[in-house]
């Protein structure tokens, strides 16, 4: 009588209890809750070694990474240690409800990257995307219209917004999307709340008034080219990590932080309760890789996020914004590039080449971090 | 203090109160209820000419229509009284939630056809549309994957979900729909509740077991081809009819009966009560157009529908399955093809060309269908 049925239903919820004299079980009966959905995604059942849970050899590493820097950074992770148990903590600060669709963008950057997907050009997004959904909003005056919206890139948000609407966790989510890309680390989302980085600005158009727009507001539409006070991450205050982030920094080898942005990459991952005390207190060395390289950042606008919160754009500062674990801060090493210098208390530096060029250049960043952390690839 | 901000806000909901103190309104302040916003979509005003409120010249016209016949019959009626105040009462029993979209086939072909974006060769779905979504969500596994989920249709999808979720009824979310398309008459859900037509088949995959399966899943996947008991319209004992169909179909000079399927297009609208009641009650002639040519349906798959209810596939069985108002039925004239013959006791039956060849044929048929009521064009 009870039948499997995929999570992807298309006449859902309500009426199916109405049906039950046609011989279809009521929702709940099916579905008693989603846990054991969690490796399935359609109808198809995935192995442990698919689902990434299989065991691993060499060290455990837990990094913590943004969007496109982060996603190469892994690259070189998984280059140099393709056998090795690598978490990635990512970034879900970017995250974003547009046009009814949750759109994950660091999450998506290092799945796609990792899984072959990406538009290797542009850093973010699908290889061969068309806009025809976009442009067809943009006609019904749908806002925003400036955000990319790309028509590939729209199935994984129908898939995810519909678990999600469904009551699975973002991280059970992000690891079923992964049964299709296979990224070759466990990607996990910082926290499974809605925890999002706002921006508090002059708004132009009244007055110079403050008020607060989402990050990608921020970052897409303005391309930080408004008067900026300062960020907020809200939601914050009530989110906890996700499941096993704590665990797995906590019991990693070494945790290192990708050359991502410090302020609304890294720093929103830290915003998440629990995420920095974790760094503080962890037996593994914690091991920062700088993202800014002779004063300008290797992509992205990371110098605008420092200077709204006063930090220079130099590897020095930002080491010492991060600052030493034997101080009040999360790092041990702090891996500058080798044209920089830093002065960093409490943290030893070391210098080396930091230009992510290709996975087998960014593996010998890696291999220089583990080294700094006392851990052999 | 208090912005006026579009419906389609991107960072929407709980958070905005968090945010009191950057100087943003609360969404409740913002957007007591959604009435005022019935005539906006996006940011944008539209007149009342644009909404399709103005006065309009010549018969009051209703017309219960599906999908493809009724929206080429709905050109017909355009064609013949342009100006005219045309109300069309659109089928929903085909509606279906599939990846967390909504989707109105019906009123999308109606929409699409009246307003220049139909694939005419196909006779559904947008011209010039591309399958990408399709594709990833078929590589994501997502069921189902046997309905055509065109890119650019997707965004009608996303608009109608997101204001749907957002607390729109469906016929103002039709409407706001119409202000991009234009379709010259006005296109109302029979109802706004979820009414949908379900079938009961035998599963070929489980002993033959009875089970419901959704409409679309019977037509689209199954083809009809599939061993079938009946239809249940899902939700209809609690439906009411949207905002006006009642008021429409009382106060019109003529009501039409579009050539659309008689099971579940027509029926689909006529199992919501009140909708039957205000045919047989209206002061206006109701006049119906046969579907069926010849013994076999103008397209679809009209015969598979009703030898399931054990009804021939003549314009004759229609007839008196329609029956006559001066009986127990909905007719007071049948029209059917120039070289069909019909008696359907109490009801005037006429034989016209009935091949909607083009928008001048069809509104010749049209003509024929108000000469029958009486009403002048």
């Amino acid at each position: 009588m009870v039948k499997p049925l995929s999570l992807f239903r298309y006449y859902p919820q309500p009426h199916s209890a109405l049906i039950l004299n046609h011989g279809i079980a009521n929702e709940q009966q099916i579905c008693p809750e989603p846990r054991p959905l969690r490796h399935r995604i359609g109808c198809v059942d995935v192995t442990p070694e698919q689902a990434g849970t299989a065991p691993a050899n060499g060290p455990r590493i837990a990094v913590l990474v943004g969007g496109v820097g982060g996603a190469r950074f892994l690259q070189g992770v998984r280059e140099l240690l393709p056998e090795a148990d690598v978490s990635a903590i990512v970034n879900v600060g970017d995250d974003v409800w547009m046009h009814g669709l949750r759109i994950c963008p660091d999450l998506d950057t290092c799945m796609y990257t990792l899984g072959g997907g990406i538009d290797t050009d542009r850093g973010w997004g699908r290889v061969g995307e068309t806009w025809h959904a976009k442009e067809e909003l943009a006609k019904y005056q749908a806002q925003p219209d400036w955000f990319g919206l790309g028509d590939r890139d729209i199935a994984t948000h129908l898939v995810r917004s519909e678990m999600l609407r469904a009551g699975y966790p973002l991280s059970a989510v992000t690891e079923a999307l992964c049964n299709r890309w296979q990224p070759g680390v466990k990607l996990i989302p910082a926290t499974d709340d809605r925890c999002e980085t706002h921006v508090v600005v002059s708004d132009r158009d009244n007055s110079g008034e403050r008020r607060a727009i989402h990050f990608q507001e921020w970052w897409v539409r303005y391309r930080a080219d408004i008067e900026t006070h300062g960020f907020a991450t809200i939601g914050a205050d009530g989110a906890t990590p996700a499941p096993n982030v704590i665990e797995i920094i906590s019991t990693a080898d070494v945790v290192l932080l990708a050359p991502s942005n410090p302020v609304v990459s890294i720093g929103s991952i830290l915003a998440v309760p629990g995420i920095r005390g974790a760094l503080r207190t962890t037996e593994a060395k914690v091991i920062g890789v700088s993202g800014v390289i002779d004063g300008k950042p290797l992509r992205g606008m990371a110098d605008e996020c420092l200077s709204v919160i006063g930090v220079d754009t130099t590897a020095e500062a930002i080491g010492r914004y991060y600052g030493a674990r034997s101080a009040t801060g999360i790092l041990d090493g702090w891996l500058i590039h080798s044209t920089d210098t830093a002065d960093v208390p409490g943290v030893e530096v070391r210098s080396v080449p930091l230009l992510m060029t290709d996975p087998p250049t960014t593996a010998e960043i890696v291999r220089e971090a583990l080294d700094l952390a006392g851990v052999k690839p």
